[in-house]
């Protein structure tokens, strides 16, 4: 390892996780962007202080959120305490069928499913019928059409991933809406000033004012009808504004079927009064509760 | 057709939407159940009348929401315009893993994503490395396990599908809970009775007292930040219990990119004022909704 801030993506080099990362972390100089396997190990790279950033993929505009990222964010097994998010990058995404020769041979198209699920209808359109094979990551999909010279093997992935594996070009920007975006958090360990679990009033570096937080709890949904409006009532007379909700089967041990674990974004204010008042509410209204982090606002 | 009611669900016969349609509609002198390909064309077949009703797996307690169910019920191109949920079944769900010969010969096994996403601890133990295959529903998987007598594809599935194929049992209750539950929606046409997207006070046919409620609507998550809190807190203020909250990217034509669709499940009260006065609220503060319908409670 060098002497540079180190920071770990969703592999292989040219995927848009790492394309993201290099906007989010762009000076070469003084930062090492490291591939790793999974959205997982990005997370346990971090835990383990291996690396002092990752990036990890959390929704996209088309798809939804990516349910790795929110399984490693609920963190079931505790094997993940000190990961806090600490910023976010919008990477509007463009999707290419990348191959050899034409449109016409194609028979099979390797690509990740999130990605299969963006361009549903050019495919409908273009090659129905066609093979569809999931694979880890649309950089991966891209060197296995590469490795099949017949054109019979096509990759859906991104311009970066098709020149770096000498694929043409067999469809251009084939996504469902050209508004597609996805949205990728930084991740890094929760600092040794106490900040994460607890978060200290006017700790500005850990988002600050006007910036965003993210929250986990859970309550059980189905069975105690009215706790989860409970909850969400508390932001909103704290005066902080929800900007978003995603859930997850909770499976923690004790938790029963259909109890849901919440991931809640909102909006500090000026102040920090109204986060941190609304952090001890939550320990009287949820099972259990998990602040994982604040940051800037992305630009998108 | 006979003059029998009609249910389609998502086949083949012997899937587990098959066991929840018995466990919906028992009685055969009076029911047809009918198998279709995909969980779409159940509800095109009640959309265009073919059917009276249909059955659709909601959620797992193991593995989220069903996204193709959210997709149709989210219905972007206004095509499933008289769809309402008139019912709720829950299935205990438990996987087997079947094949031919024993455990030590499987190379590949095919099933529902849905099925690998509940059997993942299970496959680490016993099968590290196999290749999984993932196919359109778990009894066409025991169907293409039954295809392979070499012993080597095996299928994760339902005691029920390996019955029909002819499958021996390599693996029993493998999945990751065993308290693993799928929540199935019974559809239907909207009524003649005026009933569906205005909902009629004391209409106790749908849903009724104390029933379930589901509705659909849109706010500017990202964008508009407390848009979300204020809708939620017309059901508090109306007296109405929050369930259940999923939702799914909007993609609605005018629709931006991370402005989300929400499904809302909330109880009504003892009187309809409260379920009537909230549709009224919503119409105010969301850019669109719609309501699907309500039922009874299910029994778990």
């Amino acid at each position: 390892m060098t002497d540079k801030t180190h920071v770990a993506f969703l592999g292989p080099v040219a995927s848009y996780s790492h394309q993201a990362t290099r906007l989010a972390f762009p000076d070469e100089a003084v930062n090492e962007l490291i591939p790793v396997k999974t959205i997982r190990e990005v997370f346990d790279t971090v835990q383990a202080g291996t690396t002092e950033y990752g990036v990890v993929p959390f929704e996209n505009s088309t798809h939804g959120p990516v349910s790795m990222t929110l399984d490693a964010l609920a963190d079931r097994q505790d094997d993940l305490p000190d990961i806090v998010v600490c910023g976010e990058v919008y990477l509007g995404v463009h999707h290419y069928l990348l191959g050899f020769g034409h449109l016409g041979n194609v028979k099979r198209a390797f690509s990740h499913p999130q990605a299969f699920g963006q361009t549903t209808k050019w495919f409908k359109r273009h090659l129905p019928g066609v093979e569809t094979v999931e694979v880890s990551s649309t950089s991966r999909a891209a060197e296995m059409a590469s490795e099949d010279k017949t054109g019979e093997s096509a990759a859906v992935a991104g311009l970066m991933a098709g020149e770096r594996y000498g694929l043409e070009v067999l469809g251009s920007k084939i996504e469902d809406r050209e508004d597609n975006t996805t949205r990728f958090f930084v991740i890094r360990r929760k600092g040794d000033d106490g900040e994460g679990q607890e978060r200290k009033k006017g700790d500005g570096g850990e988002g600050g004012p006007k910036g965003k937080n993210l929250v986990s709890f859970s309550v059980g949904s189905h069975d105690e009808p009215g706790a989860l409006a409970d909850v969400l009532g508390c932001f909103k007379q704290r005066g902080l504004n929800l900007t978003s909700i995603n859930s997850v089967p909770g499976l923690r041990e004790g938790m029963r079927p259909f109890e849901y674990l919440f991931f809640v974004e909102f909006e500090g204010k000026e102040d920090e009064e109204g986060v941190s008042g609304v952090l001890g509410d939550l320990r009287e209204k949820t099972r259990g509760w998990r602040y994982l982090g604040g940051w800037e606002k992305g630009r998108r």
